[in-house]
């Protein structure tokens, strides 16, 4: 496993990702883009989640408005409740977020739902002060993270969404009609979400401006143990860490120790394990660590985060929550529409509650990067061992030598097979070194026309982490890609 | 063809889009939802622009932040041009956009580079008054259309893009490196975008947030004329209206007869036209319409919009412009990087010209909808003609009725085909009934098991359009859906 420099190193020199209005002198952080090899990782991530959650699942999948009514949020409870403590240094105005402050500075984790008095006791206690000026702190304050914006010559208030299900709970009745839905009913939305962060850092790890791939499942809550799903998965192998102990157990094994409280949670944790393990991220490295009491989110009642060990510590990539009937509720209220619905298996009238599964897309690209990472000095070179349907490129096609009687056939092949597949055509420089250079972001095949070629129109495919090579014939190339693209 | 309305109805109740925050008295005019087979529709519209635009001409794909900082903004020359012409009513102060209001009532359009004084000239020349309180307005004034967002405890000033071109010019020298790029170099980007609009209107049609999917391509200007690709399609058939005149012909006879400038604007708008046929709207219906001098944008010397007549009057799908070397040059200047490079085929030092498609997804997306959509009163039914590739499910499998010997048989073949393909179980209601609800959100196939497939292992394939059916063999199914399903 490489170390985060050497993974923000390669994403600048070969295109996975780099600093948004890099240019500028007013360049702000929090703000990244995807390069051409960064772009096409992370929509055949997206691909993968489409066809090992969503499909997999029946789910049904929503593409809502970033930007939506006060209201909203209102009923959401972001405009209240989604602020992050913030101290500003009595002398210099210097402004920092307390909690980051505070852990840098002594290690202590004060929880996410810490009140203000809380945070200026830690502060006192510990005697801390600006590390600018060395004075003292005014009190805490709140700092909102929702980004402001207004509409239209009026300038309404309205906001960038902090999270993309808000616009699942508010569609939700309209999705269930028209969908024909039964409970479970599982909505998924992929799509940026926004938060005014006071200290983003960490590249794609902490981002103002960022990827989700959420799933809210609605749920009837007297069912929750009736799932016959649940046979599926049950026994898929899970760890988890349940705040004091940590348990290797299979799905099955969950339910019966209460590890895990219902079926319906233990099967959406199984399913989203199942999507990881395609990823190629080390299973050995992960967990679902449940959440406690101060750690959960507002609108959370059960909370497991799904968790991966990295060179820069446990990273949270999946926040698992059992929000109850929070959200319609809050929306019924505020909006003054009904949310309840029958239930058609139960014929039950019921407000339906909700598990969700909330993944952060660029800090799941990010680890999968630093998985496959490989250091093979043995053989002077540098690896992205991605799995061939996550691949940026899935082959390059590389005449032997720069000649027009191999370089002709093969740009025919390139140009036979890139409208179906992510394909680079390479003819420059020697064929040790370009081998390298596909190596390195990750291309699983490469493709090398020689003067066999000319006689029995068979080309070689060598694999990229064996080095191995074989002969195919040409003809067969489609169906060599068709097979080995897919999970 | 459709008209709107009954579009829009089809929309609403079948769930390709919907208002956003609709539940909500403080939801907003020009923010839409994309549902569930909006949403599919939407994807394959891009995945195809990916394969017959980004990979047929070995374009790279880049995916950028949405907010960028202010400097960006002053560079592209948004900060000072991007304003539509607003009227406030001196009285009663109800505001509203000139250009639009000055055609509504007078089919006069004011173009795009009109002056103020230009707009209060139009205005006092046919007496406009206030609609509401019938006082006359304050002079005419601007209304920048872009959001700002303020970022961090400082609130520092930025904006949500306009146009998703901007990341690419920002972009441009450090990918053209990390590529080892070569002149014509294309950089494609696919993503929302956001226009305060004063007026937006029609659904899909006029968004304040918005998908573009814009490709730059990155040029010579001395070698406009010097494009052998230009043989590919130097046979495609072009509509194109120069302002006065409307020409069917060939590229090549475009460029003979001057009527496009140059082969390098010529393929492009010939694999634009290649690209649209695919989407299945009718191309004896579209132009490419060569905009005066008034009606350009602020950056382009050259333009040519794509239009498709609909319902609705003649609605541009892709702004073609040449916008020479402004955005690198003024990027240049206001960052203080220098943008030029060397272009490896003529060794020339050149700050790259650039000519752009901008394409609106929601707009075509519209017209797809428009152009697919068939009324068969002969057979009662309404049927949207949408090519496979497109369709937002492939297949409806279907037990021909509802019974578990035929039932688990389709679950079967359901399960072993949804990873794959987007696929609909559907067991409830008379098999003529299960036909309309797919032929109506467009399902190009229906698979019906019946109690021959008991004996035989067959299942009946139902062809949408022609209602034609035929027997194929279950272990057949993935392959006949692996032909049918692309381009």
């Amino acid at each position: 496993m490489a170390s985060y420099d050497r993974i923000a190193k390669l994403s600048l020199d070969r295109g996975f990702y780099f600093p948004s209005s890099e240019i500028y002198s007013d360049s702000m952080a929090g703000f990244w883009e995807y390069g051409p090899n960064g772009n096409n990782l992370k929509n055949k991530f997206i691909e993968l989640w489409r066809r090992e959650l969503v499909r997999r699942d029946d789910m049904i999948e929503i593409d809502g408005s970033q930007i939506m009514s006060k209201n909203v949020f209102v009923a959401s409870g972001h405009i209240d409740n989604f602020s992050d403590p913030v101290i500003v240094c009595s002398k210099c105005k210097s402004t920092l977020r307390a909690d980051k402050f505070i852990f840098d500075k002594t290690r202590i984790n004060v929880p996410e739902g810490a009140s203000n008095n809380e945070v200026d006791e830690v502060l006192n206690q510990n005697n801390l002060k600006c590390p600018t000026c060395g004075s003292s702190f005014q009190p805490t304050e709140r700092f909102n993270m929702m980004f402001k914006v207004g509409i239209g010559p009026r300038n309404e208030e309205a906001y960038l969404r902090p999270e993309t299900c808000q616009a699942i709970f508010v569609d939700f009745k309209r999705i269930f009609k028209i969908m024909r839905g039964k409970l479970p009913f599982s909505i998924a939305q992929v799509g940026k979400s926004f938060r005014n962060e006071i200290a983003p850092r960490q590249s794609l790890l902490r981002l103002r401006e960022f990827y989700q791939a959420e799933i809210e499942v609605f749920c009837n809550p007297n069912e929750l143990d009736s799932l016959s799903k649940f046979d599926e998965i049950k026994d898929t192998i899970l760890t988890i860490n349940d705040g004091s102990e940590v348990f290797k157990l299979t799905a099955k094994e969950a339910i019966e120790n209460k590890i895990i409280p219902n079926k319906l949670i233990a099967y959406y944790l199984s399913i989203l394990n199942e999507f990881y393990e395609k990823t190629g991220i080390d299973m050995n490295q992960t967990r679902f660590r449940k959440l406690s009491d101060k750690e959960k989110a507002f609108y959370a009642t059960i909370a497991f985060d799904f968790e991966l060990k990295t060179s820069v510590g446990w990273l949270e990539l999946v926040a698992c929550n059992y929000r109850s009937n929070y959200d319609l509720d809050q929306h019924s209220k505020i909006s003054k529409e009904k949310m309840e619905i029958t239930d058609p298996v139960t014929n039950e009238k019921v407000l339906p509650h909700v598990f969700e599964l909330s993944l952060g897309i660029d800090r799941s690209i990010y680890s999968v990067l630093e998985s496959s990472f490989f250091d093979d000095h043995e053989n002077d070179r540098v690896i992205l061992k991605l799995k061939p349907y996550l691949a940026p490129i899935l082959a390059g096609i590389l005449p032997l030598v720069k000649k027009p009687e191999l370089g002709d056939i093969a740009k025919n092949i390139y140009h036979d097979l890139k409208k179906d597949f992510d394909m680079y055509y390479d003819e420059s420089g020697s064929i040790g070194r370009r081998y390298r250079r596909l190596e390195e972001i990750g291309v699983p095949f490469a493709i090398t026309v020689d003067y066999d070629t000319l006689e029995d129109k068979t080309v070689t495919v060598r694999y990229r982490d064996t080095m191995q090579q074989k002969r195919i014939k040409m003809k067969d190339l489609k169906s060599f890609f068709v097979e080995n693209k897919d999970p």
